[in-house]
C-alpha cells in the first residue's frame, strides 16, 4: 500500500512558487464555499512519526482563513474523557456546520499505537476498525466531511532527517524520544497501519497515502486533495437532500405489545406505601454497590402524554443523593447542537462514572415525534435505528448500564388525565396544542413505538413496556424492573 | 444571625393543604414568566448537612416544570476542574437565559467547609468570600438572578432526627458518615457558616435563612423567596435596560503611547533569520520548562486591521508542538454564549494546565469594537474594564502567564496593506467592508485602546504595544518579550 509513496515525488521551487498564488485561491474558495454550506469537515492528518505532520497543519493554518478552523491534536485522555466511551472525546470535537476541525491524531491512533506496541489484541483490533467506519460512515450521511491523510516517509528518509535535526542546535528539539521511539518500531508500524488504513478506506471517507520526504510535494498535495475532497462532500450533501424512496409504512401485527398489556393492573394505595420505600431502599443499595465497581446507569423514559414518566421518574430519584443522579429533560436543541450530527446533544451532556442519568424523552423523539410530525427526512429516521443501537453499545461497553421504559395508557385514560390537568390550575401547563395533536395521531404513534421496540431493544439495553393505567403500579413496576437488572449485572 | 430561625416556625398539615394548590400556580407562573424574560436564574441551597436540601430541591422540582431547570450537586473537581480556576466549574453551570440552575453546594462549600475542618487561612477565606462578592455582583449586572437559600436546623434537633432515621431500616441510608462528622463540628460550622453569610449578604444577592425543622415550612418558605426573588429579578433587569447616563468621552493626553512609538524601527531579512530561530528554540525551552512546572501561558493579540497578529502568531506557534498549543479566533457568538454572561464564552475555553492558548483578538473586544460600533450598552463596556481585570486575576492565580499584545501601525501603513490585500487574490478575503468602516474611525480605536492599556494593564497581565510598521521587529519584539517574562515568572 505504501510503495506508492515511496517513488521520489518532489515539487521544484520554481515550480511551486509558480502554482502559488492559485493554490492559495483555491483552497480559500473551498473554504468559503464550506462556510456557506451545509456540511461540515473533520481533517485527520496521519502518518509516521517525523513525516511532518504538525508543519503540514501549519501550512494549512496559513493557506486557509484559520478564524474557520479548531486544531485538536490528540493528548493523554483527562479523567472526565476516560469515565466516558472512547469515543466521547472525538464527539466533542465535531466541528458545527460550516466549519472545519484538524486532527492530529484520531480515533485510529489507539488501536494503531497499542498494536503496534502489543498491548491490543486482534479482537479488539478489529472491533476498533468497525467502529471507526461506522462512525464516519454516520458523520458522512450527517453532513461531516471527512478528509483522512496518512503522511508516509521511508524508514531510511526518516532516520537520516532526524539525524540532522539533531545536529542543529536550534532544531535539535523539534525531534523528541517518542519520535525514536517509532523509528525502531518501523516495521511492524508500517504492517499495523497498512492494515487499518486498508480496511478502513471507504467510499465515504477514502485514505489519501501522501508521500512526504519532499515538504512542498507534501503540502501541495494535502491541499489539491482537500480542495477536492470538500467539494464532493458538498455535491454529497446535495444528493443527500433529495428526498429517498418513501419507506414502506410499517403495519404493526394485529396482535401487538399493546395489545397483550393488561391495562386493568393496580396497586392499592397501602400496598405502595408499603412497597415504595422497601424499593428504594433496595435500589439505593444497588446503585452503592454499583459506584463501589465504578459502573453507571443510565434510564430512559418515553410514553405517550400523561403517561406518568415525571411521577414513576420522582420516585426513582427519590432514593438517590443529589450528586449521584441527574434528569435530563430533552428540550429543544440549540443552534450549536443543531449544526451537529442528530445524536451530539446526547453524547456532548454523557454521564461520568458512578452516576445516575434519567432521561425525560430521549435520543428516541427521532423515531418517535420527528419522525410522525415530520420533523426529519426518512433517510435521517430510517438509519437512526442502527445509529442509535451502536450508540447504546458504547455505552454499555464503556460498562454504563442502559434501562428504557416505555410508559404505556390507554387512549381512554390519556383523555381523563388531559381533562384533568385543564381543571386543575398547576397541571395547566402540561397540557398544550401539541398534546391534543399528538392524541389525534394514536395509532401512529403505536405503531413506530412498536417498530421501535422491534428495531432497538437489545440485550445489552432492553425496552420494558410498562402498564401505567395506575400510576401506582408503574412506578413500582419500574423500581422493580430496574432492581432486578441490576442485581443481574452487578 | 441564626437564632431567627430557631424558634419553631410550623405549617399545619390543613393550612399546607389549602394553601398548596395556590403555591403551585405562582410558581409555575413566574416560571413562565422567567422562560420568556432576559433573564436566568441560579437557586442555591445550603446549609448543614441533615437540614433536608436534597428534600427541598426535589420538592421543588415537583411544583415547578422539571424541563427547565438543571441541578447540580457539587461533587470532588474532576482534573478538567482542577486544571482550571477554581471559578470554571460553576461558569459552567450558568444557565442560558429563561432558565433556572439549582445548586447543591456552591462556591461557598470549600471555603466554610476548610475553614470549620481548619484546613483553610483566615486570608484565603476572606479572598474567597470577596470574590464570590465580585462574581454575583457581575452576574446580576448580567441578568442572573441568584436566590440563596440556607437551610438551618437546631443542633438537637439534627442529631435526633438523624438518630431517628438510622433505627428506620429503610431510611437509613439517608443518614451518612459525612452528615454525623458535620455535627460533631456544629458549633465551629455555625461560626463559620454565619461569618461567611453576613459578610455576602449583598443587595444583589441576598441570604435567605430559613428554619428547616418542619419540611412543609421549608418547602413553602424555599418556594414563596423564590417567586418573590425571581420578580424582583425581572425588575431589576428591565431598569438596567434603561440607558444609564452617558459616560465621558475619553480623550487621550495629547502625548499618548502612541504617538510616542518609534515606527521606524526595522529589522533586516539577514538579522531576522538569524534571530527567528534564535528565539523560537529559546521560547521552545522555556515553555517546556513552564510544563514541568505545571504552569500554563496565554497570549492576547490585539492591534488593528492588517497589524500582522496571524503572522506574528504563527511566529509562536510554529516554536511549539501541536499538541501543546491552541489557537483561539474570536467569531461572533453563538447563541448558547450570547444567552449567557458576556464572559462566559471565554471560561468554557479555558486552556487545561500546561497549555500555550494564543487569542487572535479577546474578551477586549468589549471595551474596543463593541463599545466603538455601540454593539454593547455604555453599562456592559463600562463595567467591563473591572470584570476583565478580575477574570484576569483568577487566571494568575491559578498559575496562568497572562501576556497581552497590541501590535500598532500608522494609518498610512495600514492604507498600504489594504490595498496589497485588494490586489493580491489569497489575500482579498482578509480585507472587508468592515475593515475600512473600522479604518474610517481610527481616532475612537487608538482613543479606546489607550484608556484600555490604562484600565487594564496589571503587573498580572501587562500589556506589550508593539511597533508593527516591520513585521520582522514586531514578530522578534513579541517573542522577546514573551521570553524575558518567562525568564521570570519561571
Amino acid at each position: 500500500m505504501f510503495e506508492t509513496a515511496e517513488v521520489g515525488n518532489k515539487i521544484s521551487k520554481s515550480v511551486y512558487k509558480k502554482g502559488l498564488a492559485k493554490l492559495r485561491e483555491d483552497i480559500l474558495a473551498v473554504q468559503k464555499e464550506l462556510a456557506a454550506s451545509k456540511t461540515s469537515a473533520i481533517v485527520i492528518i496521519g502518518g509516521v512519526e517525523g513525516a511532518g505532520k504538525t508543519e503540514t497543519v501549519n501550512q494549512l493554518l496559513e493557506w486557509l482563513d484559520a478564524r474557520g478552523i479548531e486544531t485538536h491534536a490528540l493528548d493523554a485522555p483527562t479523567d472526565e474523557e476516560r469515565e466516558r466511551p472512547p469515543m466521547w472525546r472525538f464527539w466533542r470535537m465535531i466541528p458545527p456546520k460550516g466549519r472545519m476541525t484538524i486532527l492530529l491524531g484520531s480515533w485510529y491512533t489507539r488501536p494503531i499505537v497499542e498494536r503496534t506496541f502489543g498491548g491490543m489484541k486482534r479482537s479488539e483490533f478489529d472491533e476498533a476498525l468497525d467502529k471507526a467506519v461506522f462512525f464516519e460512515t454516520m458523520l458522512r450521511r450527517e453532513g461531516v466531511t471527512l478528509v483522512k491523510f496518512w503522511l508516509h516517509v521511508k524508514e531510511k528518509t526518516l532516520v537520516k532527517s532526524m539525524k540532522k535535526l539533531e545536529k542543529d542546535p536550534l532544531q535539535s528539539w523539534r525531534v523528541t524520544k517518542n519520535d525514536w521511539k517509532f523509528v525502531k518500531k518501523y516495521g511492524r508500524f508500517r504492517e499495523v497501519s497498512e492494515e487499518a488504513l486498508g480496511r478502513t478506506n471507504t467510499k465515504d471517507a477514502p485514505w489519501h497515502i501522501v508521500e512526504a520526504e519532499d515538504d512542498r510535494y507534501r503540502n501541495t498535495t494535502v491541499a489539491r486533495t482537500l480542495i477536492a475532497e470538500l467539494k464532493r462532500g458538498f455535491a454529497d450533501k446535495e444528493k443527500a437532500e433529495k428526498p429517498p424512496l418513501k419507506p414502506r409504512a410499517f403495519k404493526p401485527p394485529q396482535s401487538n405489545i399493546f395489545r397483550t398489556l393488561d391495562y386493568t393492573r393496580k396497586l392499592d394505595e397501602k400496598k405502595y406505601d408499603k412497597e415504595l420505600p422497601e424499593a428504594q431502599a433496595e435500589f439505593h443499595r444497588l446503585i452503592n454497590r454499583m459506584q463501589s465497581k465504578d459502573r453507571s446507569l443510565i434510564l430512559v423514559f418515553e410514553g405517550a402524554d400523561a403517561a406518568g414518566k415525571g411521577g414513576a421518574i420522582r420516585r426513582v430519584t427519590q432514593a438517590l443523593n443529589a450528586k449521584d443522579y441527574r434528569v435530563m429533560s430533552v428540550a429543544a436543541p440549540t443552534d450549536e447542537e443543531k449544526a451537529r450530527p442528530y445524536l451530539w446533544r446526547f453524547w456532548r451532556n454523557l454521564p461520568r462514572r458512578d452516576k445516575v442519568t434519567v432521561y425525560d424523552r430521549s435520543w428516541y423523539g427521532r423515531v418517535l415525534v420527528e419522525k410522525i410530525e415530520g420533523f426529519c427526512t426518512d433517510d435521517e429516521w430510517m438509519r437512526a435505528y442502527s445509529e442509535i443501537n451502536e450508540f447504546e453499545k458504547e455505552l454499555s461497553d464503556s460498562g454504563i448500564i442502559v434501562l428504557k421504559f416505555y410508559l404505556s395508557i390507554t387512549a381512554k385514560e390519556q383523555l381523563r388525565r388531559f381533562k384533568e390537568r385543564e381543571i386543575t390550575p398547576y397541571k395547566q401547563y402540561k397540557i398544550t396544542e401539541e398534546d391534543w395533536r399528538n392524541r389525534s395521531k394514536w395509532d401512529s404513534y403505536e405503531a413506530s413505538a412498536i417498530e421501535m421496540f422491534e428495531k432497538t431493544s437489545m440485550p445489552y439495553a432492553p425496552w420494558t413496556v410498562v402498564e401505567a393505567e395506575d400510576k401506582n403500579f408503574a412506578r413500582i413496576k419500574v423500581l422493580k424492573t430496574i432492581i432486578s437488572h441490576l442485581k443481574k449485572e452487578l
